[in-house]
């Protein structure tokens, strides 16, 4: 019934901003309008990858949530980029990856351990993930320091910009190869195991060879010897139990045609809403750089938000990491690079260097993202610390 | 007779400073009669927590030493507030961040790590310490970026530090909660085990739901089954064995009273000392910059210091991490966000914008501390390591 | 066969310098002579050392290499000191300390992550240099910070670098005292056990003392106590039999007698470089910042670079990242505050304070280096990223 009404709601409301938005209607009104539906089709995006990634498993599942995510993000970005809006351009990437690092996965571990205790998942994983970060931290900085110092021309910084934007890619390219490839189980799914009602641990679901996550994660009890060395069969069988809770309600076909019909939603209310941003931005007295931040952001990542949270509640904060981090990783060494790419061919190019305060932002979103994820294990307050950190950038970049 | 000897010269020095400070002496005997009497009262309130720390465990304990500490340093800084003192209030705290996550746990785990090859504590307490640190420096960085590129306005910057201050003091509280009572087993007391003369591992004291800990303190030698999975009566035992050697000195209620007696003192030496400080910055040439930073915070501090050097050589290097780390995050999360309103109560509010020097010596006590504490082990060398940092920064302030 | 070949080469091109210096050949000519010389005697230097340590073990093999190789940037260093080239100094410092940091290692990481899936090496190791990575960065940061912000003048600023200098030196040689002698075992090398053909974990070769190791590289197969109980027999058969793999090729009297030898060369083919420098920074328009920090840097380094990529690829990673990180440290700890007080003894002191470019590379290579190594477990993949930073380092200081 619930499902039902969602659905309905969804199709009412993207009518509703198409129509505003070929009629004519005044600017606030599309914008409610395709706000609201932005919202919505994130949402069954959401689902539809919920549901997909049942089948896929966690990562793979968290990975293509964040991929189609991010979809509509570039998306929003091409059409900002064609028609001249650098700076929102980088204000809206800037957003997306504090809104991923900060609010999802802030949201995500607080609900995740509001209902359990202590959550775990794959410190390799996780510490890869904080590598990426700072790379892509360094990606974006030293380009801008070097154009800041006048230690390069504005030209050269262009070519830079493209020259990181092609080593950004490739190097995103191979991590898909490692992480997917060759050290597949190694960043494997890691299941929590509670015994007694208290969490004791995970024990790797896919292979025994990964002496990082065991390390990190061995229980006190004495008791992970059993778990780890537990015969394939049992493993298999938690892993069983999981799938028995879920009842999935598509099946893997449907799930994937819904994926895609959702995502093309996405691209055309992405559209109508990026047609009413200059009118809200002056309506309201935000900044450009507000407004590109927080509002934008916020509004494209809901789908990341659902499905994030929701997993986390599930126990499933493995996939609420993948989602989350995953997606800021994206953007920052894929959707960030490909832009630079495709203004250069659009024949202006888009420079890589952010400005002191979209560079900080980013830069304080890894410290302490990477803070807490590094140990492979979530609580509430973690979730805390990192909407506290969000609403101290979202009031700063607000005064602004 | 030894703590007679102190008791003594403890009132000999209280009363010294009040006659001299009511009696209008010569300013610089002023300031070394309070200086004095400052220093022993803070031994003695060192002596109290340390005895009310024997009654309420380790980590209360250590917590309740912090907050005592800082209760000098609370009212040291609301005097310099009414006296319009405002960069040599920031200067202290500054001071006291720096000097307690350098000096007092360097110090402390200087002379533990001499005594004892290798010490261990709870490494979930540590990674949450760390991340806590990572929120303060991002909270006071935040807004003095902000305000020093002219994004936002004096005023604005004002508004801006009530609002941070605001959420800092609830995050301190949530803090609490969390640390204190969802969380507390997560994050207690662990104990170091010493097998055949050499350092094996740490085994929870409280409860095996610790994944985190027992993870990163992990036996080599196979026995941590064994440890982990001891019944509680030999723990209790291990725990009773501790209790005994000590032989407290004064009675559960004699320590609370003295500890309140102890504060009172505290507030009084405090008083007199701060009406000294100008004539001995000008006397002796330095800047206020080095007297806040350093001379007042060394001497506001001289609690914490005596007992976490004292803990930690008696093999309590958790008490020691949490007097030190404990007291840092709280003079960051609680006491200058709560000096923040005072101000704004007194009618002009002091904003929350450090100086630049003083931002980046608070960012590199965080970055070695974090990196030092991280994994829940200590050596001499760690010590060392921030007491060097410690006086490299001292020498550069002396400079100014 | 191959090394006699290698030998004439070597004689061949050391004579070929050594003429082409003396007799005044073409500038262009002399500097690649004497490049090639260089990588050569480097070379040789290579194979010494790693004979060396052969016999003294992987972690004090690594020092030797790191020592002697340094010994090469230290005569360079000085010779262009008695030249008045500070600044090509302090960028050949930095190339030094970026290239063992991202080049050096990430090559190493990189050859022997494709080889063996994963290598481990000592986790408390990793945490220590980590740490000692963060003191050196701040040591030469916050002189020119203060210096920078016109919080201090030049005069003073020589003086603080001359202290700061004074009190690394000593931190370092109480670092050879904790990692030599007290604390020999706790950061012994490890060994990675293979067990089915995958990577199981690290186990102590030398001592069960070592929480921080066992804890983040035990097994997930339940092995781990077995192995780490393992009677000292099978542990030393197991090191035997990576012994009997080896077949040195020099007696150790013949390894010290070489490794002398190339230490000299290498001394006369650095200067006769360094003689070259100033026509090939002119002939070709690069940089002198571009020529101190990556063409001296990698020239001078192939020493660490053939030791390095050829032990890791014999799965001996502990020994890689020995010579990599070890040698920067090296570097910022000893070699900077030695040339400080040569300069100072020539009658000029050079101050210890570095371009804002040399200091942010320095800071970026330390945070990712110490990123990837900390886990103490390292893949193709974190070498790559090393690469990576360093290719956009290299770009940018190239643009300048």
């Amino acid at each position: 019934m619930k499902k039902h009404i969602s659905t309905i709601l969804l199709a009412i409301f993207f009518v509703l901003s198409a129509i505003a938005h070929y009629a004519g209607f005044p600017p606030v009104l599309q914008f409610i309008f395709s706000a609201i539906a932005v919202i919505l089709v994130a949402g069954f995006l959401g689902r539809a990858t919920e549901s997909v990634a049942h089948y896929a498993g966690q990562r793979l599942g968290g990975f293509l949530n964040a991929t189609f995510g991010n979809a509509a993000e570039l998306i929003i970005a091409i059409m900002l980029l064609r028609e001249g809006l650098y700076d929102m351009v980088k204000a809206s990437l800037t957003g997306s990856i504090i809104g991923n690092l900060l609010l999802v996965l802030g949201l995500s571990i607080f609900a995740g351990g509001v209902k359990h205790k202590v959550q775990n998942f794959n410190v390799a994983l996780a510490n890869m993930n904080g590598s990426l970060m700072i790379v892509a931290v360094i990606a974006l900085f030293v380009p801008a320091l070097f154009l800041n110092t006048h230690s390069i021309t504005h030209p050269q910084a262009n070519t830079l910009s493209l020259i990181v934007a092609g080593i950004l890619i490739l190097a995103y390219i191979a991590w898909l190869i490692f992480s997917m490839v060759t050290h597949k189980n190694y960043l494997g799914d890691v299941k929590t195991v509670s015994v007694g009602g208290d969490v004791h641990g995970a024990v790797a679901v896919d292979n025994a060879e990964r002496p990082a996550v065991a390390a990190s994660t061995a229980s006190a009890s004495g008791m992970d010897a059993t778990m780890t060395g537990a015969p394939p069969s049992s493993v298999h069988a938690n892993v069983a139990e999981t799938h028995e809770e879920e009842e999935p309600a598509w099946t893997k076909g449907r799930s994937i045609l819904y994926l895609l019909i959702a995502t093309v939603m996405t691209a055309f209310v992405s559209e109508w809403l990026v047609g009413t941003l200059e009118t809200f931005t002056s309506s309201f007295g935000f900044s450009e750089l507000f407004v590109g931040a927080f509002v934008v952001a916020i509004i494209g990542n809901a789908a990341e938000h659902s499905a994030a949270i929701l997993l986390a509640m599930k126990n499933k904060i493995g996939a609420s990491v993948e989602i989350a981090v995953g997606s800021s990783l994206q953007i920052a060494l894929f959707v960030a690079p490909v832009l630079v790419f495709v203004s250069f061919f659009l024949g202006n190019t888009m420079d890589i260097v952010f400005t002191t305060l979209e560079l900080v932002a980013i830069m304080v979103s890894v410290f302490i993202a990477k803070s807490i994820i590094q140990d492979g294990s979530t609580n509430w307050y973690e979730g805390l610390l990192l909407i506290v950190v969000y609403i101290i950038l979202g009031v700063s970049f607000y005064m602004v």
